[in-house]
């Protein structure tokens, strides 16, 4: 980060306990960074020979605001407009541009995109699900958490004038079910910190190996 | 959520310990929810006699990840190539489109966004920092928030393969400054859970009154 | 309108005749709208299980000009180049963005969309007509409308430094066929005023029962 | 439309009272026509040397609806969700990005844009008002217009599978002021018919000469 | 371009031998010009009655540099970061775009997208190759056509300040496969100047006859 | 390019006289690839503290196409319409969009785009000239290049099914203005090969040294 690197003006380091970049790894590792100018070239999966299923996706995400907020909210007295709608609606409309975000992501014809938030008094926050189809050969996990995270923004959007530390967190995909993968379910969560808190160890989904696959 | 208000095709909600629903509110809240109907037409912030000024804002997200799918990024073994590359590259294309994914976000000339990515093994995540700059009359929280945002859901897209539990987290402003509100910084975390953890009672921003703004 | 509804900034009303907005209802009307909370949820209808069939939609438009403006545009003198063919590509392109402009509208793959502008001298009116077709699950009367009204705005454009006053109307459908509501024509115009003048009244369609639907 | 001009697929014309089309013109005005080759390349106004001063623009347009639908969308009971916030947002969203849609539009930093929709039973219509504004070199007619327009489009998608037969009209412009033209106002519609209704004669605004201009 | 055709302010036309604009070709080739007025409206390609076929295309682009900019490249020294990596990134990104970009392309699924660059110290370029693939009614040369040029477009700006006269040259389609038309590949270059280079007579593909199709 | 690296769908490589790819350089290089790893993260060039001036820039293309095409193009004889406006309309709305195109570029408010295209018979070729205006903190040489590239791309899909084989060439700055480097021109071209042709050794513009700049 030195102005040797030519980099000088990038956003000063949190310092802390943040591990070394990559550039400062060990030497072995350093060894096997280089492939990453072998195999690291970015490439979208080629779904050409994928036989067309009908597949679905759900996620979810969550922001936690300050109580008085989500009371502003409920009632409809924030700056902006009516939350909820809006970020709804926005959801959806930054669902179907999933393809223009993220890069290695396919364009497809989504059959159903929903996104539905929910005040949650208790834990001063709003939850977001949103739930995505389509039928293709490829799936709609990015479309589904695409909708949820812009959900998400759209609600800070609307209430930072008056809660700024407003914050999102859990985004995640809940199941998905279409294509070779079949169904998946996202482990339940053991009682406790609820949706969004620290995720228990152990409870994460089935490891799959290291290859290039959509299903 | 019954067959009677047409959603029968809804996601079906989550259930558990979610708060009901806005239209099944008490009776007192219900009426302050008319409100909604009156103030709750969306509406961008009007900034036509704001001088420009130049203004900065630092947000942060963080992506959690098993162990060992932190080591294939670090590694560049990952299915769709350069992991951090092409997510910091996604969060700057991201960033500029945020005022066509958040719908009262005003378009700017951004003058500078930067997105930087540091692998984090202790924690097995990723930690996502990007800057925006802009001069003009409106603030720039928001493209800080979305770059970051797309940075993290295309980390989940280039993983998801080989780790699909990855959840997106700590989606926050760190600071801004700027505008008629000035500097403003995040406080301090009390040490313990580090970035991204259960957000300690009152470390919030300091509130603001419900006027729109956009400074 | 007041300052107490925090939208003092809007845009003036224009008086006159208009009823009052919906926040000022009579009792009984506001009672029924708090359905706007439960059923109001922005939502795309599902056509996950629609099976693909032809389909096409025909839509209309027309812009009124000032006598001497449409003479410019028949001789190509008008400042900002070739009207018709800079309006008609407008529209085309226009109309493959359908899904990105209305909200609640699905990406499809169009498989033909035209675009046609006539001018009438006598009626002193360019006339639009719009064409668009698919193979899937959803129908393309928005592409078509969304064609026809991009290419009118775009003759608003073309223009404007000569004749501030065009107007555009009689955006409608014409014809669609496909789908679960097969064949569909508007209804014969009464002779007399012509396309784009008053509706008679009692010639619109055939009503149908208010169930989300998108054949 | 013979098969020799190879257009034969093209949309059928709609054939009656329509003038014939450029090609079928007359000898003499066939001539002028070749000055669509030499003038007619498409072109934007080079707003290069023009000093930046704060512009505002005030668009309308109506939608006819049957009576039955009007009431359905003031009682929020339309099957995809609440017509009015949903074409309000999708109008501002449209507005913002006028300069992709209008292909010889500047892109302009909007510093504001509001739509405001209001029932009018009586005429069994909606009236839209978008209200655009800018600090810059070029002007937001084109913005007001467009925001209009997609909000009236997203009415219809909204209803139309209960009114197919809904019709927009009347998008126009009524004021505008900043730049070298200063203000405009359209002239006070003569008593009768009310908006969107057929335009009396003689009351345009003032004509200006055919040159290229912005202001 | 003189001033009497209302075009003064075009770019100045860079002289020399240029032939004269079709406005002033002799009178004959300018009476058939006028079938630009009869058959020249813009008009997408109808595919809807074409079966789905399973097509790829590629296709080639090369920038020329300057040596020292070739190495600068390799070694990761150029001012805004990873060239091949960004490049190759931005032109999958760019051939998801295309049908935004080329008015009259189909809007299609794309099921592959690929873009590799190699530097070529020898030749001082860079070699980029592009290839896509759908299943559909419509061939993906614009595709792969349009992913190239942006790849190129994205490496002139990462080298731009320090290389103003990098040149890109020989986009063009290497092959293509599926639709009615077949197989086709680009006659083998003869030995000589290789790939980019002045393109000898008579190496061109087949004639096909000047009717529409998309095949 | 083996299985081992996960790439073996990648576009095969076409041989020949290709250099190695940088994973297979010498080792000496590899050590100085490295830096890849620490200053190639992509960024963009931050403009905030750069005071606005007026900037322009202009950029040429070419189309070779058979001598046959370009009299179908004269005639306007081609299947999809007219090429050369449609081309010019759909270079200027392309370059509107070079923020969104090419990874690090700043959005800007573009004052002028403007695209000519000339049909050059001797050379059997279209000349493609854009020019890019605009008054902010950075340069609009991108602009110009990516409306020249899409002028050029869009004149390929126009013929492409009478003349596959076209090839564009030439995509070049010619001259640039404004900004902190002041005045640029591209060095008079030798006479012989002709624009597009092979260049010449020793024609290139001034080099500058590898920093990050952008004026």
């Amino acid at each position: 980060m030195t102005s040797s690197d030519g980099r000088g003006d990038a956003p000063p380091p949190s310092g802390g306990g943040w591990v070394p970049r990559p550039d400062r790894q060990p030497r072995a590792e350093r060894r096997r960074s280089t492939h990453i100018d072998r195999g690291g070239r970015p490439r979208m999966v080629d779904v050409s020979d994928k036989p067309p299923t009908a597949r679905r996706a759900i996620a979810e995400a969550e922001v936690t605001l300050e109580q008085e907020t989500i009371s502003l909210i409920i009632d409809g007295q924030t700056p902006k407009g009516d939350v909820l709608t809006v970020a709804e609606l926005a959801g959806v409309m930054g669902g179907k541009r999933t393809a223009e975000l993220i890069p290695l992501c396919h364009p497809i014809a989504l059959t159903d995109l929903a996104v539905e938030i929910t005040p949650d008094r208790g834990s001063a926050c709003l939850r977001i699900r949103a739930s995505a189809a389509t039928v293709g050969g490829t799936g709609v996990e990015m479309e589904a958490l695409t909708a949820a995270a812009v959900a998400a923004l759209t609600v800070y959007d609307m209430v930072k004038s008056v809660d700024r530390s407003a914050e999102i967190r859990g985004i995640r995909l809940l199941e998905k079910s279409g294509g070779r993968s079949g169904e998946w379910r996202r482990p339940e969560r053991a009682p406790g910190p609820g949706p969004g808190g620290p995720r228990p160890k152990g409870v994460r989904g089935p490891r799959r190996s290291p290859q290039a696959r959509s299903g």
